[in-house]
Parts: structure tokens; sequence; C-alpha cells
């Protein structure tokens, strides 16, 4: 009896001691593990702005040029942008680190976009970046692209993150809100 | 003894207890969580399929022009598109969304690109997106790429998608079966 | 007494039992699963080095051309390549795999860039490929990307990246140092 118990504890042990162990369990809830809502400030080169531009085409097709966006929605065109990133909606906050990578537009019919880029931060707050793909059809209100890793304080982090157009002006400038839902950290 | 086996008890408890909460652990497992096949449908512009055409070259090296494919087996060229997915092989069914991003041909000697894309459903059975990117070496049967993240339906996906080349007709027309296994579905 | 040491008995073995199933769970470790060290070689098209080069400028801003990467820091120059990996630092090592992508340089002020390409392997000891994107500040000695995705030897996996640049000569070869730890494997 006294055996059968102690059998029984040992195991108990060994069942209880496993998940006490150094290495965790991920667990998968739909909860975010990390939220953050930032905004990004895109200026395109047009020829005129040298000075402030902080994206520029640099594909475009056939029918389009390098200093103004194409018609037929854009499509076809590629930009490269390197924008601030700042805590509220103010293009002169101190940024907090930039958004680099690119854009395309890839819609004859409407205005559609897709993303590829970087958060690149360097602030007391944050070290680190994150790494962002999707699609942006940006005539809705929000749109939702992939969280698809990160370094440093994101590092290996996964999520969404809604994409909303904060304010534009003609075709020159755009502000961006990110709401970002991280499911994976690590 | 009798407090010796509530003790026993109570460990039990708590142990089954922390399997049984809301939240459930991911398993890894080789069987993918969904299966999908689609197919996509490609019409680059040549300058004479304006109506037609659901991609265009947008850039090219400094031998390539954007209305043809580039010599070099198509070297450096970089193509945006937009393309119907169907649930068949029949470039007439009705799309169940659109296929965006790019492509790029990344090698002189043979034919061989790589991919980064989002499917955008819009149908009743799909709601959300998929994102794509890796390599696509066209001249082998099949390929395969991943799956990197997801939206909507397919919230957090994580997968691999075999591509296959279902029909082409000369340099204009491609159609690309996609057969996705999702090992990760949330 | 008896039923209930067999009670408790049974419950033990719902317990333990889940933990022995076929399907293992996720550990989350910051520990890698697997390392790996390569080296990859860029050699940039400039117009005169058509049977060496390894890439081309496919996209420049409106400053730049095709045949010279741009002023500004190369701001906007979209380079596609398909770069011999080896895994010593010798341009004529017996190459194991390609890498197959693009980079563009995003900032008008420093060099920086972003790199979105996969090492596609060919090897006796890799088969498979291994998918990237990221920012990739190059004037710093170390920077970060993410991994993020796989297939075949590689299937599913995600990681860091740690590139640095081992050398380069001139704006027409720079060859770049890969330290891949990978935290997920299947």
């Amino acid at each position: 009896m006294r055996r059968l118990i102690s059998a029984l504890f040992l195991l108990l042990l060994i069942t209880v001691g496993s998940s006490a162990s150094p290495t965790h369990w991920q667990k998968r809830v739909r909860e975010p593990c990390k939220k953050l809502v930032l905004y990004f400030h895109d200026i395109i080169y047009n020829g005129h702005n040298a000075k402030n531009a902080t994206s520029a085409i640099v594909g475009a097709p056939s029918w389009g040029n390098k200093t103004i966006l194409a018609g037929q929605n854009h499509f076809g065109d590629v930009v490269v942008f390197d924008d601030p990133i700042t805590l509220d909606n103010n293009l002169h906050s101190p940024p907090v680190g930039r958004a680099q990578g690119f854009y395309i537009y890839d819609k004859k019919e409407i205005f559609t976009s897709w993303f590829a880029f970087s958060f690149v931060f360097n602030s007391t707050q944050h070290k680190g970046s994150i790494n962002f793909a999707g699609a942006d059809p940006l005539m809705n209100k929000t749109r939702d692209i992939s969280v698809i890793g990160g370094t440093g304080d994101f590092f290996m982090t996964r999520g969404v993150a809604t994409l909303s157009t904060d304010a534009f002006e003609g075709e020159v400038y755009f502000r961006l809100r990110v709401d970002m839902n991280l499911y994976e950290c690590w």
C-alpha cells in the first residue's frame, strides 16, 4: 500500500515537475501577448520635394514614369520608402524608428497595394525590428497584414497588423496608423 | 494517510485542470490542419492586351524593356500582378479572390523566379488573406514556397504551398496550381 | 480506499498518457534547434562584367540608371540576385546552393538596405529552401533579419539570421556571412 502511494507520488512529481521546467510550453490563445499602436509618414518624391521626400518611385509600368504615380490607379508603381515612425499622428513628433521597405500598386480598376517592410526601432523604449508583409486594399477603412517575424525586443514575434489611412494630402503625403496585435512573444 | 491521499488528489486536479483550461496548447504534427487547392491566372501586359492583362513588367535590367520579357531567361524582370483565383483550372470560372503581389526572374542561365504575394479572398466560402514568399524554380514540375502568415479565416496560419505550372501560352499567359498544406491553424 | 487509489491511478495514466502520445508539443526555448553559417557572394552588373555578374539593378529612382548604383546612398535602387552560397568565405568554393531574391537601398542619408530572398539548397548535405526577410542597416557590423519559413530539410522553420559584411570590393562585389539560428524545427 505504502509503495503504491509512493509510486503514485513519484509519477505526480514527474508530471507536475515537467511543467515547472525552465522551458515553457507555447500557448495558442487568441489574445495578444503584446499590443502596439504606431504611425508612419510617407512623402513621395515628385521631382520638387527632394529635401522632404521619404520615398521614391523606383519601378513603373511602360505607361508610367518616376516622378508621378501612373494612371490606371497607379497599377505597377513600385515605391521604396524610409519613413519616420511616430507614437502619435504628428509628422513632427520625435521618431521612434523608421519604416523601411517598399509597396506596389497592384490593380488597374481600383487603388490597392501590397506591402513588405520593417519597423526598425531606435528609441529608449524599443530596440530591434518587426517585419511585415501583406495585401493592403487601401480603399477599405482597415486592412490586415501579417507580422512575419521580429528581432531584438520583438524576437521571433508573429501577429496581425491592422492598417488604416489616418490622413493623406493629394498624391504626395499619406499617414498610416498601424495597430499591431502580436500573438507570439518569446 | 487520508491527508496524503487528499494532497495527491489536489495535485492531480491541478495537473489535469491545467490541460482542460480554455487555452489550448499547440501541437506540432506533420499533418496539415487545413488543405486547399486553388488556381491563379497571369496574363502579362505586352503592349497589345491592355484590356485582358492582369500583370505588367515594372522593373527590368538595362538590357530589357517593359512590354516584352528580357533576354537571358528574363533575368531581372519584375512583374506586378493582380490575378484571378479560381477553384478549378478554368480562367473563366467565377473568381474566389485575387492573387496580388509580384514575381521576379532571377537567374541568367535558366528560368527561375521568386514570388511574394497574397491570396485575398472575397467569396462566401473564404474571407481574409494568405501571404506567401519563396523561390519558384519553375522548370521543376513542383516547387515549394512558404505560407508566412494569414488574416481573417486564415488568421496566423503557416504552411507550405506547392506550385505547379498547370498551363502556359507563349510568354503571355500562365496558370499556376497551388496546393496549400497549412500546419498552423489558430 | 482501494477504489479511491484506483481512481487516482486512472487519472494519472490519463495525464501522463497524454504527454506520451505520438504528437509532440512545441517547446518555446531561446536555444536554437539548428545552427548554420554560410556565405553568399554578390557581383553587381555594371555594364562590363556580364559574364561574372550574379545580380543586376532592375529598378532605380528618377535620378539613377541601371549600370551604376545611384547617388544619395543608392536610395531607390532595386537589385535582383542569384548568388552562389558557399560553406566558407571563398568565392570559388563549390556552391551548396543559390541565394535568390532582391534587395533595395532604402535611405538617402546613409547606406541601408532591405532584403527578401531564399537560400535554395542543392547539395548532398541539404535539400530544400530557407526564406528570409528584413532590414539590413549595412553600416552596422551585424544585422538581424527574420527567417520566415522553409521547405524540404528546413520544413516550416523560423529563426533569426545575423548578417555581416565579410568583404567588399568597390561597388561591384560584396560577400555576406549569414549566421542562422533556427528556433523552430519540425
